[in-house]
């Protein structure tokens, strides 16, 4: 089978293109997760980096330095930079989370404890800026540290707006920008940063990776009451979780007082009993939440193909575009 | 009473000297740790920040740009950079460490949940990094990427070294290099690098901080087993939590089986007793294990005050030395 043939996924299009250069962050993220006195650390970080993950955050930055015509090497340590935060930033939610699987595996606060997450955790954090350092721009540096902070105010926002009713729309944005878009936006702009390109090109990156992280973000959320077992995701677990996401916030929207009530005991409350999943279920499709919050999504993606009509053409611009229609196929 | 006679403590004098610099720190702290959406987060941050700490580390950044004759603006960023480091390095060591008090007043942890303590914690990392672009200098951004590095293995270090008598004076070193020193010897280095100073002033300013750092620690651990309600320290705290300080160290180091099996209990096992304490202190200073302790924190202040031999003689050079004395003073 051809790697352009159309039943090759955009993902693994991507993956075959960029192969050189991901071997070489795969290298330097394994070089940078050693250290000779903590072994702990490469324990828990190969823990979750080598679970098979999909490398798509740095993968977006080196097909954005592609797409740009750069030819140093720096896209490889800002690639391993993006992995590092996205990987911190894992290790630290499933301590907030208090979960116990990732990927299908037992999480690494249950594996080790929390105090190993939070601290690898930590020093994942540095790594990465130490790897960004590397590129020697500052303007990637204020990228970067720019999107560091806009993910863990979005993360501390998601911890105060979960489990209340008040949670609207431009919230619930705001939360998805930082704990999703903000990376990806961040990962596709410093690709035209590092090639030096104009700053419409530059702007025109960013706007991909934030509609792209957007429209990634929402799908997750809608497969959370929409899911199947061939998706990966467990439907409920949102719901179980108490979580105010895209498809709840549009139902309580449209609900009557009855209805309020309802979401007010399991959400608010989180007084859960047998079939209140089944009963969320049947109100969300009763207002059409999963319908429109797939509209939103399919919306978003074609928001981050949009965006990429400045960029001039070429294979490494379809496959980003594809990449944008795949992230919604899975609701499509 | 006048500045400069030698009852007021130099760690005020020097408060004084830099107060209109330290007055700038203050208000951007204050406002960096603002947050539009997340109200939790300047809550937090109020708390450890304004809970009266000395801020020391801040104080070095700028003593040390004053004393290299640093004219522009980037010390006051770089100063609140450190503060920030120090205070999210605070929030996550509660966290690791179950820690239900600090500075006298209930801890973060407590106050709110450990969510709160480890998301506000990568915030405030985040706008570290942030402030530190500011200064516009990969070199400064280098220094301090691989404290923060340094200060995060040295955390899961002493994880790992901690409840095992296998720790020895080398582990221990690399410990308090980095959980307490890694951030000193940064804070002095950039202020001669933000100064544009010759390499061997940079390295002055650097060993300075380090050996002040070290000693700083040193004094930490053994006043936990020599302090009196004066120093506000409560004696046994480490003990009872079976850290492996420099005075346990060196007992164990010098102890007999009969010695090796009571360390081996209180310790390893974690099989604590009435008495205990007690017999602790006793082998302790039957060793000598507090005096060489103590002798070791004088030769680092001694260290801390001959790397200032380089600096041309000013009031400032002169503080520091000071500052260098008044650590140990605790002890002497």
């Amino acid at each position: 089978m051809s790697l352009d043939s159309p039943t090759v996924k955009p993902h693994d299009r991507l993956a075959a293109a960029l192969a050189e250069d991901m071997a070489a962050v795969n290298t330097l993220i394994r070089e940078s997760m050693a250290s000779k006195h903590a072994p702990r650390i490469p324990q828990v970080t190969a823990h979750l980096v080598e679970a098979g993950g999909k490398r798509l955050r740095p993968m977006l930055t080196l097909a954005s330095a592609r797409l740009c015509g750069y030819d140093g090497p720096y896209h490889v340590h800002l690639a391993a930079a993006v992995e590092f935060i996205h990987t911190a930033t894992l290790l630290h939610d499933d301590v907030v989370d208090e979960s116990r699987q990732r990927r299908g595996r037992p999480t690494a606060n249950l594996l080790w404890d929390n105090k190993s997450s939070v601290l690898v955790g930590d020093y994942l954090f540095a790594r990465s800026f130490q790897l960004m350092v590397e590129a020697k721009s500052i303007r990637v540096l204020d990228i970067l540290a720019n999107a560091a902070a806009t993910i863990a105010e979005g993360e501390v926002l998601q911890l105060m707006a979960s489990q209340s009713l008040a949670t609207d729309e431009p919230v619930y944005f705001q939360i998805i920008r930082g704990k999703t878009a903000a990376l990806f936006s961040a990962a596709t702009e410093v690709g035209a940063v590092l090639a030096g390109r104009p700053e419409e090109e530059i702007r025109a990156l960013f706007d991909y990776g934030d509609a792209l992280g957007v429209s990634f973000q929402i799908v997750d959320d809608l497969l959370d009451y929409w899911g199947t077992d061939a998706t990966g995701k467990n439907v409920g677990d949102d719901f179980r979780e108490r979580k105010m996401t895209l498809p709840v916030i549009k139902a309580v929207a449209a609900g009557d007082q009855t209805e309020r009530a309802f979401w007010a005991r399991v959400i608010e409350k989180g007084d859960q009993r047998d079939g209140d999943l089944e009963h969320a279920l049947e109100l969300l499709n009763a207002h059409g939440a999963l319908e429109q919050t797939r509209t939103d999504a399919l919306a978003w993606a074609g928001k981050a193909k949009d965006a990429l009509a400045v960029m001039p053409r070429s294979d490494m611009r379809d496959m980003l575009a594809d990449l944008a229609d795949y992230v919604v196929a899975r609701v499509n």
